[in-house]
């Protein structure tokens, strides 16, 4: 057995030369008692209490980073905010470059952000387990090497967690970063990556309030060692997060209670839903650890206009793999009308 | 005299490869009785009524872009909507890429932005009455062909209007896109330039809730030609602008009295200002249009520092303007308080 090399990416090697010599922008926040330096107007509109609309935002939502790092057991330091998780995608893309690694089909903005921004992208296509095809990646890592590795576990739209032993052999491979998206870990059985960043310096893990009951407010996290975190914040906006969706992503935070019932109601639901799609002749559910279920029937444009003839709005899957479709798991009534009005029209 | 040509900007030219042939991600709304396409949760946070905070935001902004394009005298396709000016500046210099054109002083996002994406930047200092100048920006123009003009007009930190004839001279000579940032038009006696974007499709104008009391929301507007705009909606992420900062935006500008009030007293207060910083020796106020003061002291570090010391903080610029100091408009109340300490400190 060979021993746990600890990764440590070469940062000066991996940072884009015109970010590397950058400096953060700095809005510290200075005690006083009139605030005159930031051409903000003394009068705001009293549409939120204990909102102050006239004033911006703090620039590091330190307040909110420091709910979510007790959350997630990390420093402050090691977490970056950002507005939703593509916020993030788009400064990690910025920072560092291309190539752009992500396995297909995943969540669709990994390849949208990198062409935005004129990056090379590669695509490696999952195998027939939805899982990572860990030759074939490890190859174009030895070859292309990739600046950034995206992957989705839970992966969006297939459900399944990759393997986490083929992530960590790909951690370890990467002389680039690994960014390992638990959009859906908060619905998911497995124990996801967080234990690896003390270990693996080239890991970093993106975290959204999006799937769990917050999309409106746009919050997404990327937690990392801090010295790779200081480069992404070079390139972010200084007033990235608004006051709004800070307090009130911070004050969800501290509701756990509330939280866990959300996740726990929505992952009895799931299962529910899977054995309610798995009763229905013609069609074939993928078991899922998100909350959404990825499902395979005959002719999938003609479940999805059916359906939508009858109210119900799920994602067909058309072109990403072939004759399935997405649905997500929703309210125990909801999900019932959509598996009542699926077996009327399959 | 010469006739008025309409500038006609050549997009294929103007937009980096990279964008031109990227497609602006679609997320249509589809009308559903039940909606489970989108891995929302189905239960929410009920901490606004009215925002269903469990689903994401309208991607398109559409009701407060008709909101604010009633206000703006345009069509809603002639406007884009960002998570505050800064964004659009963002996606400005993606979809364009440089050299970026801008006189400095100004406001520092500009150059901080292009640097952060790696596009070339031109600084072209303004003449002593702070205006442009022209002949050297008409000859950086002819050399160097910027894709992006910024000009902040009223300037961040000077408080003037730019000359309109200038601008104007500017939009014409330049086969890139001139982006005026009206940032502070709400606080100037002057027209702003609005007018020009029926004759000019490479004008573009910026508008920002952030100084007339919604500096929390983060809400800024890109106004311009919908062909140009349809590129910059390219490299928009989807859910750019968060559901609160939509309703409140559409509120607030619905309540044209309210902002009217606003904009009135600051404008009022930054006369009277303006007319207390005159009457203090050895201090030395530029005229202003917008809702700061620059001003000129001996010592702008020690009056800095001195200001602090009585708990009133305002900006240093010293480093951008040798020996000045901007103040921004406050409440009567702080004005007095800001006017007081520094004939104490002076």
């Amino acid at each position: 057995m060979t021993p746990t090399i600890t990764r440590r990416p070469d940062i000066k090697k991996l940072v884009r030369p015109n970010v590397l010599k950058l400096k953060a922008y700095e809005a510290k926040e200075i005690p006083c008692k009139v605030k005159l330096d930031a051409n903000e107007s003394p009068y705001g509109y009293g549409y939120l209490k204990g909102i102050k609309t006239n004033r911006y935002p703090d620039p590091q939502a330190n307040r909110l980073k420091s709910v979510f790092a007790k959350f997630a057991g990390v420093s402050p330091s090691n977490i970056l905010t950002g507005n939703g998780s593509d916020e993030l995608i788009y400064y990690l893309i910025t920072t560092f470059g291309g190539p752009v690694l992500y396995p297909t089909p995943t969540f669709s903005m990994y390849g949208i952000i990198a062409k935005a921004l004129g990056e090379k992208t590669i695509e490696v296509p999952l195998d027939k387990e939805f899982d990572l095809d860990l030759k074939k990646i490890l190859s174009v890592i030895k070859k292309e090497k990739p600046k950034l590795v995206f992957l989705s576990s839970p992966n969006n739209p297939t459900g399944n967690c990759f393997s986490a032993e083929r992530i960590l052999k790909i951690i370890k491979a990467s002389k680039g970063l690994v960014v390992v998206d638990e959009a859906y870990q908060p619905f998911s059985s497995e124990r996801g990556m967080a234990p690896l960043l003390m270990d693996y310096e080239n890991l970093l893990i993106m975290r959204t309030l999006s799937k769990v009951g917050l999309a409106a407010l746009r919050v997404g996290f990327l937690i990392g060692d801090e010295k790779i975190l200081n480069e992404v914040n070079k390139v972010r906006l200084p007033f990235n997060l608004n006051s709004v969706s800070q307090a009130l992503a911070e004050k969800a935070l501290k509701d756990r209670k509330k939280a866990r019932a959300i996740i726990r109601a929505i992952v009895r639901e799931r299962d529910r839903l899977y054995r309610g799609l798995s009763k229905i002749k013609g069609v074939r559910p993928y078991p899922s650890e998100a909350n959404f279920i990825l499902f395979k029937v005959k002719d999938a444009d003609k479940a999805y206009s059916a359906l939508l003839n009858k109210g119900v709005l799920i994602r067909n899957m058309k072109g990403v793999i072939d004759s399935c479709l997405r649905v997500t798991v929703g309210a125990p009534k909801e999900n019932e009308m959509f598996l009542k009005a699926l077996g009327e029209i399959i």
